[in-house]
């Protein structure tokens, strides 16, 4: 449906590259050194929003005529605060201490550019924790390394099968790419 | 934390048997000839729990004193109907298009037997699907071949990122086990 376009993924997440892969749609991945710095004014899916426009920005210069971009950034927002990549085990803890037992929401920035036009969208998900234990939280941090993830967590991995009681949403979202409304927004470029 | 126990999962669906890898509990496959049928008298729940329970009853004959059985059945239920695997692929093709556009509810029934205990559960997920069209529908029914799919989708497949706009409860009840449910209760014989 996109065949005067060439695709590119502007993320090193290997989850989003899977999950393009889902939508049998050929692409190429491309990356961009982006500093993830927001306004402070900023809250909620702003944020990710935000960040995924600072990458489609940092990619877009040497875009040719026939090429489409499409950038994302993920955040785990719970009580008004975010939660991003975690900094160390230490934090990583501490954050999977503030998600246990609450449901917190996962909010990711999708921004699709061409040379002609942008488009963006955010898909929020809710996702319930039950009571995880120390042990379950030691134990998935030792075996798994979320040092990549937003809120210190793959919904995929070990802690999602045993902890995550429900969602609201869609669950690719919280993989980090929102797919079933990316491809809606791709048909309208086709 | 079941040391104690040999785990037999029963169940021939390589998505099940990926789902209970995930929770890193060591088990064999075993699996009974079960005609899936029920009483018309039974609805909703019921019927996975029904059927989970005769296929329980058909494994647990030759069971050792040390075995622990998980069985599980998985139904679409949509309009006071079920909708099971298809029997061809114009029957699939009919199901798909009563799923477009609406929302359905998925449900697993989950047995757990040892020699002297017997626990179960259902789960539900509410899944919606955008209108889906024609096109896409065939083109789907095509490459992927959902005859032994409740509903005739596999969530984890195209047609679930394209089509799933929403789900509301437990993602991997919808690919056929609740693993975070099952999670509690298997703890529970630990």
């Amino acid at each position: 449906m996109l065949e005067n376009y060439r695709i590119l993924l502007g993320s090193q997440s290997p989850r989003r590259q899977e999950l393009l892969k889902g939508l049998d749609i050929p692409f190429e991945v491309v990356t961009a050194e982006v500093e993830e710095c927001y306004p402070d004014s900023l809250k909620g899916a702003d944020i990710p929003l935000f960040l995924a426009k600072q990458k489609a920005d940092a990619l877009r210069l040497n875009m040719e005529r026939n090429t489409l971009l499409i950038t994302a950034d993920t955040i785990v927002w719970l009580d008004g605060k975010v939660y991003g990549k975690p900094a160390d085990m230490d934090e990583a803890r501490e954050m999977l201490h503030q998600l246990s037992g609450k449901t917190h929401k996962v909010i990711t920035g999708v921004v699709v550019t061409t040379a002609d036009r942008q488009e963006s969208f955010s898909a929020s998900t809710l996702v319930t924790f039950t009571e995880l234990s120390d042990n379950e939280i030691d134990c998935y941090l030792k075996r798994y390394h979320p040092a990549d993830k937003a809120g210190s967590y793959g919904v995929q991995e070990w802690i999602g099968y045993i902890g995550v009681e429900r969602i609201e949403g869609s669950y690719y979202n919280v993989m980090g790419l929102p797919v079933q409304r990316l491809y809606q927004l791709l048909k309208t470029f086709g």
